[in-house]
């Protein structure tokens, strides 16, 4: 690049440092500093070195920008403005209930592929990203913004981890190196050879750079892709650079600023600024689009009836066979692929399955990014060790993204491994994510089904499965729709309703069967989706058996089924009555622990007898 | 130590691995060859170096302990036994219901501190234990023993960063090396210098050796505390080691030996084992004791009714009166604290203020591990961000911790800055983990007495503040016990019973009065403590009113507190009107957004005519 070049460039961050401090006092609240020391980086991507088409923020051969450090929002909104995507005007609708230029990126923006805003998720989304460029055969590269601050996060070094022993030259990482967070200067301030040494640590190439030297981001950006590592710039700037009065000054983060003052840094800013229009932004390479074709059908299953076995076995044959027949599948797994049977799609499958290793948080991030290029994740690791990730897993809500999660070990019925293995919440965190669907099969039939159904729509779904063998139940044919719920035993002579999933499904079957024998009929229904939950199945069943119901689940009291059922029916007067575990569980046999905790089918027997009096 | 001493420490390490062994196949699961590759390092810490009462594991001058790999559970009881706290005999009771020897250790032990399982937690847990050793003036030193390929998870990194920017030279990590995880190697196999170059790069001062041979293992043990850096050992190791069939085998990850095997496995052990017994361990120091001596009371607070102070204002007030009368409180904050005013508490007491940066989970972890020493910590963030430490709270519950929680800035009520810093689904969250309370103040006295609660009580508590500032409703005697509610508005001819909380209680009064002005009464409870929930008082009001209740709260309207009543009260015919946030929400101002969402006073009063009818 010519100076004529650079100084274009300079020109174009201060006219976006301007923006930025327009939208922010505008709004009266914002991070105008924060978008001050990027400012350069930003222009220097946008309108010199990025390759994509700012009228088709979404062409699949874009280079991707993720701006992990989402409180620049402002930023990122100037730079697409400037860009041409929409009218510059609008920038001063920020965080206005009418714009969606929200206080943090959110996809409602079609350029923003997620949601950022809570620290150090940006990087995981990029690995994605660039795993599945390399998937795809495609050369986008995925450039992420990310914050000093940010860095003291253990998700980015997760990402970092797994970058560098996956080798992805097409992902660059930008560190903007202020010194200064948000309640007082970062661990390390300016001492940029910190993130140096740690991210050489880590397999990256690093280099180092003043943030606020146009000729010197230049360099750097266009040696992007040498060699066999991931890039990360590591560029030191000044909070609030352009404005005498606030730059490198503690105090001003998340602060707008006045209108006087706004007036006075914008006469700074002034003379050197410059609109973007008419700049030539580099095109994208014309490369062929990626099969992400859905297929029209799954092939069929074929169980048979009483054959024992896991939902979690069940769980990896039905993604060998979804996803032989779905090219957009993608698995990953968190060094459980041989509990979760996962291995059985990365034996088969071997180039879309990512080994994630001992890294939760960063598994669903990288899940995230593939599912923004039009994949199907599907990760797998024990049910309890999302709450590991429930950050990333609460953000994707908020990115509407594209997420199918699979936990195995559920409940107290993994037996022996104790409660730290155990999951005994996870119902109730997945429940709480925006938009989501939390399916609980009781057999390999339904979990087939499931994985088909998961597959071929789209959203953040949940899925639990069991450690434990369970007979098959259900017919090859059988159909599971969200926001229903099967009655799997049912007379006209029933005196209460039992509601049970999973294991507990087959516990209520055989209390039926023993309660049968004693002259008692009750209801069974199998919950197999808690949310959106069957909620009119449920209601009618209750309505037939003096609107009463008992819940019955391998999960704590709090948020799981039980409250599920009473959360939505208490208002047509159901009597819900609630089985969980509702203690600190211990390690023992699983039958065991079923008895001791109160779940298993004595136990239903006992409550059954207790409420109908 | 000469090689007398050695030839004994290796004895007794065969000896551990013969009792993991045997307890591993006697219980039909668990992780024998993961306990083989750290039992030479575990002989040296326990036999030779760490200096502690092996009859008195909580003594406060102990050498700390932590098996952050914690499936490594047999070694570490088998280590106990030989010590001599409890016969050897009872480490065949492994896993059993009737033994605390559970899959993963818990502190039902004397000797865990905290419960571990769930990788990459023990490090967090060890800074705040060292970070506590000095605040105490003790020279305890901490070890923390972690596998390889848990090295991949954040949160070590996290704690990690934390313990070089503190220079904590009081913690040693331990990196059992044995290359093999669970379901494949690891990324970095036998490559030990990879974690070499990255710890140092977070400011460790490193170690390498062979974790087999105790002359080099005793030469590092004896050097630590030198130089002012955290030390890490790096051992590398042979998974399934002193076991020819299985030794560095991949494939052996959580497996028992078969009868057959065992027996093989110790004919080869035998020879060169033998017992602890009568080998001395060497004393902790005599040094005084902490002062944790709760105090008897607390200061008086005095607000006058109808001022305005938000209740994020209020904790930070809170928490420097009740850190002043009791030396146990100590604060820790992620880089929020003007945000969540804990930076009062860090201002008068900055001895006992530990800033974490951005690393909620490592934030967590150190709390807890400040809480196992004695100590009543209080960390504070937005509620939201508590989401990233999930896992950790979780397993704070298994370890029956003393933590007391603080999350700013819940609900839409934050206004601009939108979804991405909105506490949603808290409560929730925080309801499902075991023996938690959770407590949601509308005011500022309410607030200041929880926070005086918290300190005096042990457990996990965990407390919703707000940003808005509110009007002190409350005289300063009032009291808030938990388990119980607050009727804040009733009388004789009240239609129906609205319960609100935080902002959202103010809304409902808002209501009450605007309802009262049409003829129309309604009673208005606070529900101040979420969980335990003040159910009697809740119920009696509802039976008054119809058997109905509408509850409305700033938060998503899944295991909240519409939940939280429905599941406890639909057993009593209670019926639920769930208002909550019921899509995910847009940046925008307060009012707007609480209007938008529908749990304002315009929607409380349009809710109440719709139910009455």
């Amino acid at each position: 690049m010519n100076d004529n070049d650079i100084g274009i460039l300079k020109g174009i961050a201060n006219q976006l440092r301007i923006h930025s401090i327009e939208a922010t006092t505008a709004a009266g609240s914002g991070h105008p500093t924060s978008c001050c020391s990027a400012a350069d980086l930003v222009s220097a991507l946008f309108f010199g070195h990025m390759r994509y088409d700012p009228k088709n923020p979404h062409f699949y051969n874009n280079d991707r920008f993720i701006l992990s450090k989402g409180h620049a929002a402002p930023l990122l909104y100037a730079a697409w403005a400037e860009a041409g995507l929409f009218p510059t005007s609008d920038l001063l609708k920020l965080r206005q209930l009418g714009s969606d230029l929200e206080g943090h990126p959110t996809p409602r923006l079609p350029f923003a592929d997620v949601a950022t805003g809570s620290l150090g998720q940006g990087l995981g989304v990029g690995v994605g990203m660039a795993l599945c460029a390399r998937l795809d055969k495609l050369d986008y590269r995925t450039y992420v913004l990310l914050g000093d601050g940010e860095c003291a996060e253990g998700a980015v070094w997760e990402a970092a981890s797994l970058a560098g022993t996956y080798k992805l030259n097409n992902l660059i990482a930008i560190i903007d190196v202020n010194r200064l967070g948000q309640s007082q200067a970062t661990a390390f301030g300016h001492h940029v050879e910190v993130y140096q040494e740690r991210f050489k640590a880590f397999g990256w190439r690093t280099e180092e750079i003043d943030g606020h030297d146009l000729e010197e981001i230049d360099e750097v950006l266009a040696a992007v892709g040498l060699g066999d590592q991931p890039l990360v710039i590591i560029a030191r700037t000044l909070k609030g650079a352009g404005v005498s009065f606030i730059q490198d000054k503690d105090g001003w983060h998340g602060k707008p600023l006045s209108q006087e003052e706004a007036v006075r840094a914008i006469a700074e800013l002034q003379p050197g600024a410059r609109s973007a229009a008419g700049v030539p932004i580099p095109a994208p390479t014309a490369l062929p689009a990626p099969n992400n074709q859905a297929p029209a059908s799954y092939p069929p299953i074929s169980y048979k009836l009483g054959d024992a076995i896991a939902t979690r076995e069940a769980f990896g044959a039905a993604l060998v066979r979804v996803g032989e027949a779905d090219p957009r599948v993608v698995a990953l797994d968190g060094d459980t692929k041989n509990s979760t049977y996962s291995d059985k799609f990365m034996k088969k499958f071997p180039e879309r399955f990512t080994e994630c290793f001992i890294a939760e948080q960063n598994m669903v991030g990288v899940a995230t990014g593939f599912g923004t290029r039009g994949k199907v994740p599907f990760t797998s690791t024990f049910a309890t060790f999302y709450s590991r990730a429930f950050d990333q897993i609460r953000v994707a809500g908020i990115s509407m993204a594209n997420l199918k999660l699979v936990g195995s070990h559920v409940g107290v019925s993994i037996g022996e491994d104790g409660p730290s293995q155990m999951g005994l919440e996870d119902i109730s965190m997945m429940r709480s994510v925006a938009g989501s669907v939390v399916l609980y099969p009781a057999d390999a039939v339904a979990t087939e089904k499931m994985v088909e159904f998961m597959a071929a729509n789209r959203g953040i779904f949940f899925l639990r499965t069991s450690r434990p063998k369970t007979p098959v139940i259900y017919n090859n044919d059988e159909t599971f729709p969200l926001g229903s719920a099967k009655v799997v035993r049912q007379s006209a002579t029933d005196r209460i309703t039992v509601i049970g999933a999973g294991v507990t499904l087959y516990e209520a079957l055989k209390a039926a069967d023993a309660l049968k024998a004693e002259g008692i009929n009750i209801t069974v229904i199998d919950a197999y989706c808690i949310k959106p939950l069957g909620k009119d199945v449920i209601r009618a069943a209750a309505q037939k058996t003096n609107n009463t119901v008992i819940t019955v689940e391998d999960h704590y009291l709090e948020g799981g089924l039980g409250d599920a059922v009473a959360g939505e029916l208490s208002v047509d007067g159901i009597r819900v009555h609630k089985m969980a575990v509702t203690e600190l569980p211990h390690s023992g046999k699983p039958d065991e622990l079923l008895a001791k905790y109160g779940i298993n089918s004595d136990a239903i027997i006992r409550k059954v007898k207790a409420v109908i009096g």
